[in-house]
C-alpha cells in the first residue's frame, strides 16, 4: 500500500467502492465518472505506478478479472461490444498512477468516439519504426 | 487458423507483416494504420474471435508481450505514455475478429483523444449496477 494512493485505499477498505469482483491478487469495482453504464475498473492489489511496472502474475490475475467481467457486462447489462483500456503515462490520460484497466461496456450507437481516425500509414515509415523496436 | 482471417495469415507467415517480438504463444507487428508513430498489435497465435473467448494462457502471453512492448516503446521511440486498448464486437470498434491488443504509444500533444469525457455519475445508478453485476 502508498500512502495517498487513492486505489490503494480502495484495496484497503478505507476508501469506499462499488466492489464487483475480485481474484486472489486484483479487484473489480465500479468506475464513478463512467463512461457508459457498467463501466469498471480493475486493479491489482499490489500498488504499482502503471502496467510496465506490475509483476507478471498482478497483471496476469488483472486481464484474467477483466476478461471475465466484460463477459459479464455483456451478457448481464445487455451491452453489444466492450473495451478494455489502459493508460500508461499522465500524456496516455493516465489520472490515477496506480495501474488499472478500464472495462467499459459499449452500446450501439453510444456516443464514444474511437481516439484516433484509421487512415494508412507509410510503409517505409512504418518498416524504419519496427527496425528500431526490434 | 482460420481461412480468411487476416491475422491468422499473419502468424503463418501468408501475409506479410513487419512483425516487432514475438513469444511462445503472441507475436507483436507494426499497424499498417497507425494512431501514432511505433503502434503496435499484439496477438495470440491461436485464433479467436475476441477476447472473451481467447484461451486464458494466450491472452496471458499476449498481455505480457504487450506490456514489455509498452516499456520497449516508451524507451526506443522517446514516446511520453502509452495506451493498451482491446475492442470486443464491432460496436467497440473491432474491425479484425482475430483477438489484439493496440499498443499505442503517446507523444506530449499528439491529437489523440479520450473516448469520453470524465464526469460524474449518478451513484444511486452506479450501485444498482453494480448489483447487477455482482
Ligand atoms: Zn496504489
Ligand atoms: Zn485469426
Amino acid at each position: 500500500m502508498t500512502e495517498n494512493c487513492l486505489f490503494c485505499g480502495i484495496v484497503a477498505g478505507n476508501i469506499p467502492s462499488q466492489q464487483v469482483a475480485e481474484n486472489e491478487r486484483a479487484i473489480a469495482f465500479m468506475d464513478i465518472n463512467p463512461a457508459t453504464r457498467g463501466h469498471l475498473l480493475v486493479i491489482p492489489r499490489v500498488h504499482s505506478t502503471d502496467l510496465r511496472e506490475s509483476a507478471p502474475e498482478d497483471l496476469t490475475a488483472a486481464t484474467l478479472l477483466a476478461q471475465s467481467l466484460v463477459s459479464r457486462v455483456i451478457e448481464r447489462l445487455d451491452a453489444d461490444g466492450a473495451n478494455l483500456l489502459s493508460c500508461i503515462g499522465a500524456d496516455a490520460w493516465q489520472s490515477v498512477f496506480h495501474t488499472h484497466l478500464h472495462v467499459v461496456p459499449r452500446y450501439k450507437d453510444d456516443p464514444l468516439q474511437l481516439p484516433w481516425h484509421p487512415a494508412p500509414g507509410d510503409l517505409d515509415a512504418i518498416a524504419a519504426t519496427a527496425a528500431e523496436l526490434r
